[in-house]
């Protein structure tokens, strides 16, 4: 009964169910779409591993993959900008993850809220 | 003066202001995040190709590149299901765009409005 009952290890193996269901592409990454509890904000995209969202999912720390330094990162390690993830959902192509997230502090590393927030390609219509 | 007037050409090439931004992946793609106007709904995710993203900024109809087909596909010419683009934002390490689409029909191929509809990985906490 214990066994049955202990939390799932962060640094176990991603739930076999949920791993036969990502359409990982050949670097062995899914994208993640990452948007703000309350605000429906998207603050940023980064990449998982199936190591990375293991531990996203067991913890509720955002976790990614760094597709530079090849290696894990827990979202606010350094910097203290973390995300509690208060929900994960898998698209219907298996390929990318959208994790609703509470943000402490900026999410973008330039120190603003969003990545999205300061390059604009296409600005809105005037509407009539 | 009619040279400077005329619209640019939704076949032409992309900005070589914008183009000198992108960080493409190894396939030569950057990542498309569309969200719905209004509701600030994720819809999907895509990818990009220069040309793509060229027709999108001038057409403003979301234009999008397979990478299963390795062709460029137009939101909704099949389904009817297209996009009209209000938005796009580039983020901080210009791999991927955001779109603010106003949407017609259900964005997913399956006829859910949006593509993460169906696949929970992990539900919200909760809340005491």
């Amino acid at each position: 009964m214990a066994e049955r009952d202990a939390p799932p290890d962060p640094r176990g193996e991603l739930d076999p169910a949920i791993a036969g269901r990502l359409k990982r592409g050949a670097d062995g990454l899914v994208c993640a779409v990452v948007t703000e509890h309350g605000t429906g904000t998207v603050l940023m995209v980064a990449w998982m591993d199936d190591a990375a969202l293991h531990r996203t999912l067991t913890t509720r720390e955002a976790t990614y993959f760094s597709r530079s330094r090849h290696q894990q990162w827990v979202k606010g390690a350094t910097s203290g900008h973390t995300q509690y993830v208060r929900e994960v959902r898998l698209d219907c192509d298996g390929d990318t993850v959208l994790l609703v997230v509470e943000q402490t502090g900026p999410a973008c590393h330039t120190g603003a809220h969003s990545c999205f927030d300061e390059d604009v390609l296409l600005p809105p219509p005037q509407d009539p």
